[in-house]
């Protein structure tokens, strides 16, 4: 197989015609795939339906310590949910507050009651001119609407092969007191499956922020997202590194059961430093009399602890695995031989990070589009939108069945193939 | 039976010295009752638990328009569950979004929001010099923990038989710009039991305020929390006589299962107009991916529409009711007659607001605790916790049994007479 690379521009021209052919009887398939979803497949869902069988109307719903979890109260959660998801988090149980459905509301209030009411007694962030966060990217679209929404000005960090540029990271927060914060995913991270190595870990621990209400906000989404079970990523615990360099204030964690039982009807929780959680506290207090107690309770049933919880996830990963490794071959195939992109494969996690030739994503997704397969806005992984090269493709696996998994892959495979010649055609027109 | 007003100061003096030594037999008894949660008992809750029965893993989690509720996603709630929550709040399905488990945490994200963003465009609060709400008393202590929380202004509003006394609410509402809201809880209300009677409803949805982002945060807490089913109250449906004035985005309302299935276990919801439900998604598709769709659909087949609620919720007041009657007799023999204190025997809700001679609320409460019965704070009830006549006490007599409220009744009848009668000796020896 010839790169594209290689290829004359007569070679290019009628590649591309081969391929616009292609895709024409493509589109009489009228097919309807949808690649953006990073959420759980039914077949994922189904394995935690026997949850339900724990509960029924003779439960005696009492936590460990004799709450009755039918009822108010419990601001921070039950001690079960507590020590399940210190396990998450790799810290301990009493450093954790246990939330509702969602950890990305935990992220939004955090950024939110810093707006008005400043952290640890800090100016509020909406009396200061400039509130600046690092964005690791690509990165979790989310994450960066939150930021956009308080009107914070977001600052690109590239991501290595091993996490952040931390030397960049280092240099802004220790000469920019704006810098109040960094958005990390730190284990198979959205969307390039990138784990944090032990350095990386470490030199987040070792930060020096010009920013007293600097916070890394450590969304450990993927915690326990393996693909592999013999090859998993091992992410050094970052409170208890924080805890060495005494810097235990300056870390928030995430972590949710969102992709391990059922998706915004589980829970979620936040670990933090005493005193940050004293702060956080004061704020919850007003907002909440706590949160479901019933839903903590039978997924601390469920789930046990640990060893529980990745027998689990072994079982997400033998249906999650087969679609990861449809896109891997068919790209690794089609796409990579040709010189026309890139792929990292990841091992765990919920996403493939697809790096087109500069200046090809969009054409690709608007091609994939066109073709029946709607993949994720290219642009979508970066702050505002705006991937700078325009190569980046988040590939959401999970959600389409196999067949269909591989369908869309192959359509993917034809639109990056004519959107490089293209691309490539155009290039040596105008030279 | 005498009343205290009527005494001389000996035979206060006497009366007085009687009840010390019986406040002292009682201390020896080394109760310890407790009457400041406004919370279900244990057996109303048992009352919802086979709800439970309806879900196992059998179960397909399928709403009615097809959404799987196991997975991501419906910001704004299942079809079901707007549909059960338009029934307590008397409005269209389609101006429900459903949230999570506290209207209380809705309420603080709409001031929360309000304070970074505004309201429909308007000038953030946060920017502004001043921002002030209108606080009917005594009212709901937690309403008012949030606006002081955000540092809002609040005004005392007097509660009259009917409502909040509207001549001054329409009077500060058009007069002042930085009046940006007002607390309500219209039925039943906390702690008085008051329900707005239909020309303080229309008053309401006819106001003309200075401030295009006014909004009335129409709490309806206790929307079918009746106490007699052959007599209860009836709110008019704000939502309907707003759009009659055309001042639709004049209104927020609130409420929640919590008190009808599971307190802080069941689910929340708002209504709003168009404009303003647009407004909210905004910040909402930021904060969240959505809420938990599985306790909506449960809930919506247990509870299945209004005539199942009513019925329900007869169940709860067959358990209730003989505790409010416990204090309500109590109160009726023991303090009306002797004139040093008022109540309002409540149709619906979870109080029964007591008003003490001026000055005596204090000095009731401190008795109570040291006879072992913990009363909520005098001044709770109000904003910054301050009573201006130190006169109201908030009873909750849900959570005790029959047999506990019974004896707590006597104990604080005890109290109050005491107290009374210091107080009066104390006025009449200063004279």
């Amino acid at each position: 197989m010839k790169s594209y690379l290689e290829m004359s521009y007569e070679e290019l021209l009628e590649e591309k015609e081969g391929l616009e052919k292609e895709l024409e009887k493509i589109k009489e398939l009228g097919l309807d795939l949808n690649l953006t979803r990073g959420k759980p497949s039914p077949a994922q869902l189904d394995l935690s339906m026997d949850m339900y069988d724990l509960i029924d109307s003779d439960s005696l719903l009492m936590a460990e310590d004799g709450t009755d979890c039918r009822n108010y109260g419990g601001l921070d959660g039950i001690g079960e949910a507590k020590r399940l998801m210190a396990g998450f988090m790799d810290c301990d149980p009493e450093q954790v507050i246990v939330h509702g459905n969602a950890s990305l509301n935990i992220m939004y209030d955090m950024v939110a009651r810093s707006m008005t009411h400043g952290v640890l007694g800090s100016t509020p962030w909406c009396m200061l001119d400039q509130v600046k966060f690092l964005c690791p990217v690509p990165g979790y679209d989310r994450h960066f609407s939150i930021t956009e929404f308080f009107g914070i000005e977001m600052i690109n960090i590239p991501m290595n092969a091993d996490g952040p540029d931390m030397e960049l990271v280092e240099k802004l927060v220790r000469e920019d007191e704006a810098v109040k914060g960094i958005w990390c995913v730190p284990k198979y991270s959205n969307p390039q499956g990138i784990t944090y190595s032990d350095e990386v870990v470490r030199r987040f621990a070792a930060l020096e922020p010009a920013a007293e209400d600097f916070r890394i906000y450590w969304d450990n989404a993927y915690a326990v997202h393996d693909l592999y079970e013999d090859d998993r990523d091992h992410l050094l615990p970052i409170m208890k590194e924080c805890e060495r360099t005494g810097r235990e204030d300056m870390i928030y964690q995430f972590c949710s059961t969102s992709k391990v039982t059922f998706s915004g009807a589980g829970f979620s929780a936040m670990a933090a430093s005493k005193a940050n959680r004293e702060d956080i506290y004061k704020q919850m207090a007003v907002q909440t009399i706590g949160h479901d107690k019933i839903k903590q309770w039978v997924h601390a049933r469920y789930l046990k602890d640990m060893d529980g919880v990745r027998a689990h996830m072994a079982r997400h990963a033998a249906i999650v695995r087969p679609k990861f490794e449809a896109v891997e071959d068919l790209l690794s195939k089609e796409i990579i031989p040709r010189g026309i992109g890139a792929f990292r494969k990841p091992k765990g996690g919920y996403f493939i990070c697809f790096e087109a030739l500069d200046g090809c994503a969009r054409a690709i997704v608007d091609k994939a589009k066109e073709a029946g397969v709607v993949l994720t806005a290219a642009g979508a992984p970066f702050p505002y939108g705006r991937d700078p090269r325009d190569s980046i493709i988040r590939i959401a696996p999970t959600f389409p069945d196999t067949a269909q998994m591989k369908q869309a892959a192959e359509v993917f495979a034809y639109c990056v193939r004519l959107a490089s010649a293209e691309h490539l055609c155009d290039f040596m027109a105008r030279k």
